[in-house]
């Protein structure tokens, strides 16, 4: 049986996986955080010792590797990490196919996510299909008549910096109201916690519960607000966490609709921690994309089925890709 | 040599054109108005009059077909025609196979015009580009990994509708700020008009030359304003046309950006009236479509070569890939 090797360097966390070729099942699967003061050397030394364990002196016959930054595909060469030091110009696939003497593949984890949900996942069984991780940032990975369409330079699938709003706030790239600005995790929490600090708590009762369910939640210590305690508040009925939720949920669908007038995949397939803020969320944005794209265009979104083990299914897919 | 004839069923005119196989030059080019009453049946006699009196009783080897609507490339079955009544459905391939006994091929205009522009125009050496025709309408075409990309069915490259101000003006497609809402040639005269029209005449100095050339244009008749009609008063420094005219630069430079990072392609080749606004307007898209790229995704913009002809040409290349 073929052992394969699935790696995945997630900027904050790393982890591992072996598998058979062809099966669905992990045989060994390890995680790990990266240390808080990560670099490209710290990374690959964890990277090592957990494949070592993993591997107990076996061979993979391939490796399939996930990377959470921009790669050049073609070479399996990191450009950079913007979330760890040292990653610039790491040739990647060379280290990797030195060190265990067997071909390795690396490709970008928005890419490679979308590869795993195409191959094991939501995707299985359509031929066109955009993956978007809606989290910390927001990604996009192609797969296009059953290939990874991955650009000229390797750079497609970046609908997280797509204006949706140019009256909007101002985003780390430099513009205004791209959908990374209204529907990533951080920046949710950053807006409710601005909304709060401009606000005097508990207001008098025209003002409703707007803010109060999220002070509540965090003892009314702001920096605690997270994307995910905004989903809670929401949830319980906070009208600011909804409010901000909303135009999440709405640049999300603003999105979707262009790519699909721009692309006409069949399917759309939704992961990362900001999808798990409920039904309303998933409502409005299903609503909104349907209104954007044109009549005609149809689609499907749907939830991804692999969560955080997507990269490394779509390892196993690179992996197996060599092995033909 | 192997003959191949070339429709364009192009919504208010019709062409069509007659070549050798591997040859640059046409053999014979002919190109008529539709009738202010035009339908499908109309359309249809006056293609046929127009092929008769190019193939002269010669037969072609294969047809290729540039069609101003929805299409079904698999079928070759025309959805509709925005532009002329009767379309609905029509089989407009197996009619023409039928009628010359020869293999056809039919395709949406955006996609034809972007072959055409791939195989004998712009884009000869690259390997990915979208098309753009900023006329009447807005749209696109993709050529991926050297071949067409229709999309899963076949409505992909509708760039005219991805929404770019969501505050701005409401389109005919129900929504606000799309990209032909802002840059279409009828929209940008409209837009001119109803300035000009709450504005009274001829205001004093502070207005400066606002309108002023744009009303000397047409001697007062605001009917007469054209998308043309805004670019010349523009270059003229009428400064209302200016206004204008930025904003639609600016909305084509937010949706090539925005496409760019979500597909990264080479190269984007723009045709059609509104191209032809100036170097400001050039400068302007090429300006805001850098900014809406993030830094590390490249492309070129070019000015479509084939003019009016990019269809016909494109369709001589469908024809060429029937014949394999």
């Amino acid at each position: 049986m073929t052992l394969i090797l699935a790696l995945d360097f997630g900027g904050t966390k790393l982890a591992a996986a072996t598998v058979h070729a062809g099966s669905k099942q992990w045989l060994g699967y390890e995680r790990r955080l990266s240390p808080a003061n990560a670099n490209a050397d710290t990374d690959l030394e964890i990277m090592r010792s957990v494949i070592n364990s993993l591997l107990k002196g076996a061979k993979p016959e391939a490796i399939g590797v996930s990377f959470g930054g921009p790669v050049d595909a073609t070479t399996g060469k990191v450009r950079l990490s913007h979330h760890v030091l040292g990653w610039e110009n790491v040739p990647l696939r060379d280290l990797l196919e030195e060190e265990f003497g067997v071909p390795a593949y690396v490709d970008n984890d928005a890419n490679v996510a979308a590869l795993g949900e195409y191959r094991f996942g939501a995707g299985q069984g359509y031929d066109s299909l955009f993956y978007m991780t809606v989290s910390t940032g927001v990604g996009g990975g192609w797969i296009l008549n059953g290939k990874p369409w991955r650009g000229a330079e390797g750079m497609a699938g970046e609908i997280g910096h797509m204006v949706v709003d140019p009256a909007g706030s101002v985003c780390l790239c430099g513009k205004r109201g791209c959908v990374e600005r209204l529907a990533s995790g951080p920046y949710i929490a950053q807006d409710v916690r601005e909304v709060l600090r401009n606000e005097p708590p508990r207001r008098k009762e025209r003002q409703g519960r707007r803010g109060e369910v999220l002070r509540g939640l965090v003892g009314d210590n702001l920096e605690l607000i997270t994307g995910q305690i905004v989903s809670e508040a929401a949830i319980a009925g906070d009208n600011l966490a909804q409010e901000i939720l909303y135009r999440a949920s709405w640049a999300l669908g603003v999105g979707i609709g262009n790519v699909a007038n721009l692309i006409n995949p069949q399917l759309f397939v939704l992961g990362g921690g900001v999808m798990k803020a409920g039904e309303d969320f998933w409502q409005v944005l299903r609503r909104v994309a349907r209104e954007t794209a044109l009549p005609e265009v149809n689609f499907e979104i749907v939830s991804a089925a692999l969560g955080d083990d997507a990269p490394l299914w779509g390892a196993v897919a690179l992996a197996e890709d060599i092995l033909g």
